[in-house]
């Protein structure tokens, strides 16, 4: 047998790094292929709940964003159809409304100007950890993005389609990249869409783990040292990127359209 | 950063009411293919359980109703295989028969003159919830419809065929939207088909969830202010409109023959 | 409001059974292809479990029966490689082997000559409630027809190739239509395939419900009167035929190549 | 009715064996082929999460491993992007790089010889299980050949890219087929693909089973020696590679180009 080589950790953490560079990217899509994308992503993996859920990411110019048009599930989502609202959702580009829910998101994005995305949606397993008044406890390799990374709001403000949700919800997330919103669902605020669209992938599949777990036993808690590495690795932007670029490709092989400007309902 | 503009709650419902008038519609179907696609929409959402489950919506004569033929499962019904019955189960125009036990809708239609449809089936989660004893508890957002508005029947009268078990679910639903039933499955009773289909739809959510949840943990009461405020607003006729139209897309993209007149088997 | 006609429920199960015997009905199929539709029904409603899991039905002449080639999926079965065998397991039409966990098929088909078919799978949730010990608890309408009428093995022989096996189960399952076997799966042995096959459906149907029940709250018994009534209702020949020929036109609508002799792998 | 001919069970063992080396098989795929199909299979039965997991066998030259592409999901492997690699992770044969955390891998095949394969992956069912500090609990026939041949490591290493986490998880790993990792997922370590792949699929149905067990109760203890019996009878090489074989055409039924040199992305 060979001998193998012995490196200390930090050596093979400069290694993966210099590689994924070179190895891993993202197609240049534009903002709004990359939120019809990222709706079709959210879809494909059950965040659908009729007409629920709202994603957002900042326009070029301050104050403006792209957002879905209001009464289309995520599943109809295309470039075409996302639309680009000013700062008190009013339609600047593209027809229809979009959901009066959406305000809240706008008091995020004023308390952080660092957040480029966000996205809101009620997904069956965040929906069903959301009513039984316990935080995410993320407990597994694949979601230890949110370790000490995700917010809870114990309180329902109601529907949130007012100015005091919106500073509820956005005080209670903080310097937080996600937070769980009780009886209402996920939310996650991060830099860019793929980070965004990534975190809220994992969210639910996070709480699905939750639930599965709580009904069987109780669950262990991660050591904090290698939860605070595996934090930082899992949110490396390479393979953030390369994950939101894997979820595309499914997407667009089950509907090559998304991107086409003709397909909208 | 923005300043935003701050409004009262009162002004943000007007401001929504307002634009989903202007914004959302449902297409001009008849009762036969509202009924079709509701069956489909409803399998699509997993409530087939065999050929168990039945639809009806009151016909334009009195006392006649649109029905599905007997020996169809959800998946399969057409606008061409809708009956239309008489108040004993007597097919007027279609062939076939229709289960027996679309008996006990008669007798929610002669207790109820504004219910103008409605839907019951046997999905997996509202029959496992339907077993252990205890009524719908909505706690989430999407399922605030119910909060106060699902009634319970807490024994079960056996196969509803009979003229007795039609008085006892008609009585234990009251003036309520909707009813869990014992040992049997959901039904919703609404002024129209748009609501009775998008609340039986989000019944089984409910119930999927509650299950979720009690088997992880111990629901949260929703705030009795803010649940009341959700359910008036999730009842709205536009959005809910606008739902039934996004599922019907759907169940269209799947079977664009739902409401051809040569599809029916 | 009109008045309604109000009749004794007997009237009702008669008026039911005359409206069945005119409308219900099941294509004039093969047992080979009944077989083979039947494995593409329980392989769609997931019963699969890599190669476990069979289906026999008895051959024309005393002590022959049909069964599927062994190291095919239930997915995967033709009317073309369900095979003839003898009461030894040996092949005598077709080609290949059976799997040998038929044997103990052998010792039920000599102890009930009422019964022409047996089905076994492995599905996952009468598999995990196999493991829990505890029989089959119908509380559900739609499982009425296991009330009484589902044995239960609460010991586990060992893989079911041997003659002792067989001796055991047979005598385990008595003269009920079906029986949980602990730590092994499910099993129905009927008069015909269409009602050991809608049986074997509705089972692994009944152990899913009384798993999600299970795990949320305490399982309310079913009234013993009417469990019985549904129990005979349920198993009426017209709606078991139609809710057969219901799956099998599923069944051909997913793959039309069923029937064909071309189509095996 | 016949008499049975009733045999000695070592005698059936006998007959079974002898049948399955005639009728049983498995095409002569080459090792990249059968990696991308078994890639494939996995994704089919829900063990991606994102770009987690990792598949490896050794290559012909000593100290070399064909692994998947880094940057790919499961479902989209085919016998073009698998790279061959050496004891570094270098990539010999093919573009990109591959996941960091294929090094624990080489420390499997170091300490153990016979080892061809590995497969890792991260499903929801191992992986809630292993957040709750239990070991695999096999309880089931189809789930037999983990009957004390599969470890538990109960601690959580971090992230697994440098040597010290290959170590930890070839110790607990010892002579076993089969590791539950805690708080990451399951892994097989098999003579070779076929074994490695089929113990897999069946380790995450196992778990899930588990899941679902010991949410509605107490799971029960197999009978140690007929456990034994049916860990050797469902670990004989022909019924696994059956298994493989079926699992594989499913596969490719879903995707003819799993094995086309120019269907990668």
């Amino acid at each position: 047998m060979d001998t193998a080589i012995v490196r200390e950790k930090a050596e093979y953490h400069r290694i993966a790094a210099e590689e994924m560079a070179r190895s891993l990217g993202v197609p240049a899509w534009s903002p709004r292929e990359k939120l019809a994308l990222a709706c079709r992503m959210l879809a494909a993996e059950g965040h659908g709940s009729g007409l629920a859920g709202q994603l957002t990411t900042r326009g070029d110019a301050p104050g403006t964003y792209y957002a879905m048009r209001f009464g289309l599930g995520l599943d109809e989502i295309t470039a075409d159809n996302v639309v680009l609202i000013d700062d008190d959702l009013n339609v600047l580009q593209g027809t229809g409304m979009v959901n009066p829910s959406n305000r809240f998101h706008l008091w995020i994005y004023r308390a952080r100007p660092s957040v480029g995305c966000i996205v809101h949606t009620h997904p069956p397993h965040a929906s069903a950890l959301s009513m039984i008044g316990v935080p995410l406890k993320p407990a597994h390799m694949d979601t230890s993005m949110f370790y000490e990374d995700c917010a809870w709001l114990p309180e329902w403000p109601g529907v949130p389609i007012g100015d005091e949700e919106g500073e509820l919800i956005s005080n209670a997330l903080g310097d937080n990249r996600s937070i769980l919103l009780a009886h209402h669902g996920l939310l996650t605020a991060c830099g860019d869409i793929e980070e965004a669209v990534v975190l809220a992938l994992f969210l639910e599949r996070a709480a699905r783990l939750q639930l599965l777990a709580s009904a069987a036993g109780t669950i262990q808690d991660l050591p904090p040292a290698v939860a605070r590495e595996a934090h930082d690795y899992r949110l490396k932007k390479k393979p953030i990127g390369a994950t939101f670029a894997y979820f595309a490709r499914r997407a667009l092989r089950a509907d090559p359209d998304i991107l086409a400007a003709s397909s909208s309902p």
